[in-house]
């Protein structure tokens, strides 16, 4: 079963499971990850603000988690999941709406 | 750009840049990252050993960098890549080849 790192955490991936975009990443301890495996709604812990927090909360915007990959030494998980809305607090679909284009930062073409 | 972390890490995600499959998912700190921009082969720096690596050193399936995507708070990159060969060490095409089924591991059906 998945392992956690020194902190307690494993790394998350979220990726849309229809258009297989990364979505978001983010870190999980046991009760995130539990919570998300029993509840089928992505939840993650928040390191800056030391606690757990169900993505989507305060928006709406939760995530359905269709299914969870888990990766070779298992601690690294996959979360495919169909948004409810926009995941990123700034609005857009993905928080990877930048490419880095040399040293700066573009907006991704779409 | 980037923002590093209190241990001087970013999370990397490497996805596939035809299947849009997720990898692998490592770390990187500044050196990892300078190396990836300046060589366009992913570097990454190993929490285990320690040290930077490039991604295929050993085993030759390097990791062709075609597109860096930063997420809004900018402590997580995406990596879109071509992959020279296998990315996981045990010979998957990816790390992530089992699905959590409840509290057990399950290949991924294909």
């Amino acid at each position: 079963m998945p392992k956690f790192d020194d902190r307690g955490l494993l790394s998350a991936v979220v990726v849309d499971a229809h258009s297989k975009d990364v979505l978001m990443v983010a870190f999980m301890d046991r009760e995130a990850l539990d919570l998300t495996l029993e509840t089928r709604e992505a939840h993650f812990h928040s390191r800056s603000r030391g606690r757990l927090w169900k993505k989507g909360e305060s928006s709406g915007n939760v995530l359905k988690v269709q299914e969870i990959l888990v990766d070779c030494d298992q601690d690294a998980v996959v979360l495919e999941c169909i948004p409810a809305g926009p995941t990123c607090h700034t609005g857009a679909t993905s928080c990877f709406y930048r490419v880095v284009d040399g040293r700066t930062l573009q907006p991704v073409k779409t």
